[in-house]
């Protein structure tokens, strides 16, 4: 399962509110505190297999949500326009330091590379 | 329930998916098609509070997610950040044509603009 951390970080970052609070726990324990599965397993007195079950069973749900609605994909795939909006402004800065020196010109890319920082994030 | 329209059609842009295939369809006819409880009713053969009832149920399974995730929140909340971006390019377009008519300037302030337009899709 760890092999697929990043996916599943973003999937809980979406849906992992729509999780039962126990998937919710054992889910967080696992990918996000880094904890065994064998070590959650002894902290809440279950076998090593019923820990598994219930974050596969988290798992299972937020893909499903995500297989349905493609919220995440979606989230993901403004990236490519934010690096290009991004690059653009840089380039104008690069610009206006170069040739014309006009401070309104370097103030608005700069504020155009915060918006996209704010949007990143 | 139709004065929640533009709220609704969010709603079913992102959790549409979710819903049940009837759920769906008569969401669709009455929102989407905005045709009435009634014609709904009538065309399926069953009553106008059953129509009513399968609409409600679809609003309220949406709305509960979106209450868990708040993800069309956070799709709206970027909505200024956009127009930030989208301003400050046409300030920047608007001094280069005024001031220092650099080509090159203007094409990166349009390409900015292009790719907030598809972001704001």
């Amino acid at each position: 399962m760890k092999n697929q951390t990043y996916r599943m970080s973003m999937l809980y970052d979406f849906y992992g509110e729509l999780l039962t609070p126990r998937q919710k726990e054992f889910f967080d324990l696992y990918y996000n505190e880094d904890l065994s599965l064998a070590e959650i397993a002894e902290n809440n007195g279950i076998t090593r297999q019923g820990v598994r079950d219930v974050i596969v069973r988290a798992e299972n749900a937020m893909q499903e949500v995500e297989d349905k609605t493609g919220i995440v994909k979606r989230f993901q795939s403004q990236r490519p326009a934010l690096d290009e909006i991004l690059s653009a402004s840089a380039k104008i800065k690069e610009i206006n330091a170069l040739h014309y020196f006009d401070p309104q010109i370097g103030e608005l890319a700069d504020r155009i590379a915060d918006a996209v920082g704010a949007l990143k994030e």
